[in-house]
């Protein structure tokens, strides 16, 4: 786990139990898969999911140790969600990186890739029906995952697609990203015992934070040195993915981008270059900041609606944060 | 749907209906993925899970429609997950072919074959939530899907390793094969509401067929011409998976087996034509026969400890038929 939590020690301990969790039922005969598993929950990431799912579920009435558990288990579930759909989407994207490291896909290869991420599947699954058989959250698990899946899957298919319109984007971003900040706030204000109000305003609350998550990550792939963030820049142009700072811009002005567009996989990297410029200089990436800017701006509006208290600022301050460069 | 259960009308019928809901169920906005699925369910699979799933159900008492239409979902989440480990499957192995057909991997490209797979866990977890939320079962099927992946992923762990036993290979080959013959049959049971007893013998006779079942396909795959078995001969060895009959001659005579199988991926055609003969030689082929077998009779000496009646008869015939080259 990275140092992001530091500031939050009520929130850093319960991650690291969320670690602890995962590193156990990573526990598989195949060492190379194990440590695969453990290598990805290590790298850095910053366990956002489990974070909003402990702060919504704070909202709820004081917990025991039994409840606590049961709390680690369903934060686990969604990380060990995420991490599936990352180790497959770098198989897809053909990534080299994940995080800073090696993606496994790139490491072990593919054939380790699949089966890394078919487990992740099978083990969450196995937590969230340790944690909730019989309740009708299961049914919210199951849709969730195929929202995922789906906007996924609608992603895939609109590459390279010039006609896309902003609300393919948004579809496919609130299945991708935003469903599974959704879950987790969801769970943890129905898990946590809130009040069924505070409930529907974490799903919403959630997924307005999920899409503008997403939009910042885009905006950064068009403005980001490649040593700033973590990963390869222009990664979704080059794997066809037309992300909405391109967006943006194609639509303002769609005969500038056809010629370089309509080359597909035959794009250079010159040529990618070329596109980043021209969505710069057609404002797609301040049209993309002003519109991801409305939905940080949605959340913190809710934010403020939930119930006064620690939890509440707490809440508005690392959504803030995460979202700064949006707003 | 193959025409493997023309003679048995009951049977046919609710296989159609299981293949309704796959076609039902596959209906995304990604029409390559809808494509892919449908293409695959109705490329001559056998629905063999799904038909002693339905011969198991009919040693429990008549059904109401309502019931009849809950059998079906779990039929069909059986032949789903069943569906979503090919797919995966050929990615691992770079399969050409599936079922006769182009794989979907290598029709659509490992993107979709990657996505598609997921996309029938997800449907695979939806159907059996609507079907058996807050039961008992619902851990069973999750420890079932732990089970193949876990032997899927032995069974990669152990690739171009001499020193494998026939442990490993039992534990593999019942994991990754047998577990779903055995939920099959144990949930068609239980789901069918026969006698505890029943249910208990379905498992065991499942999990038997499922053993001699894979077998005899490692069998086929040292002895049957590639036009007479929907898939490339030697597939498996191909990919550094060493089966029964290599794992029997290996094991008999390990000396003359090293120089080749340790070129490991530099195995020429040549090499594993050569392998392929050695196994015949040193008797391979007839120990795996001759294993299977006992598999097989341990299985149809239960299936007679059933109760009485044309369901046992049925399921005697269709089990001796299917296995009928093994004995």
């Amino acid at each position: 786990m990275s140092s992001y939590w530091n500031n939050y020690p009520t929130i850093h301990a319960k991650i690291q139990n969320v670690c602890t969790l995962i590193k156990q039922r990573a526990h598989v005969r195949n060492p190379e898969i194990e440590t695969a598993i453990i290598d990805l929950s290590l790298a850095g990431g910053k366990y956002l999911r489990p974070a909003f799912f402990f702060l919504f579920a704070e909202f709820g009435e004081q917990k025991d140790p039994i409840e606590e558990a049961k709390l680690t288990k369903i934060a686990t579930s969604i990380e060990i969600l995420h991490m599936a759909t990352l180790i497959h989407d770098d198989i897809i994207d053909d990534s080299p990186l994940r995080r800073g490291n090696m993606s496994i896909q790139a490491k072990y290869g593919k054939d380790t890739a699949v089966y890394t991420g078919d487990l992740l599947f099978t083990i969450f699954f196995e937590l969230v029906l340790e944690s909730m058989n019989g309740s009708t959250y299961l049914e919210v698990n199951a849709r969730a995952m195929k929202r995922i899946l789906m906007g996924e899957l609608d992603q895939m298919h609109l590459r390279y697609n010039q006609q896309q319109t902003l609300h393919d984007y948004l579809r496919s971003t609130s299945g991708k990203t935003a469903e599974l900040f959704r879950l987790a706030s969801i769970e943890g204000a129905y898990f946590g015992g809130a009040d069924p109000i505070v409930v529907r305003l974490a799903g919403k609350i959630g997924l307005n934070i999920g899409i503008a998550f997403q939009m910042l990550d885009d905006i950064l792939d068009y403005t980001a040195a490649s040593t700033d963030f973590n990963k390869p820049v222009l990664e979704d142009l080059t794997t066809g993915v037309f992300t909405l700072p391109l967006l943006m811009a194609l639509h303002k002005n769609p005969a500038v981008f056809k010629p370089l567009l309509d080359k597909k996989t035959q794009m250079t990297i010159s040529d990618m270059h070329q596109v980043q410029k021209l969505v710069i200089a057609n404002d797609g990436v301040q049209l993309a900041r002003e519109l991801a800017a409305k939905f940080t701006k949605k959340a913190l509006m809710d934010v403020k609606r939930l119930p006064k208290g620690e939890t509440r600022k707490q809440l508005l301050k690392i959504t803030k944060y995460l979202l700064r460069r949006t707003i």
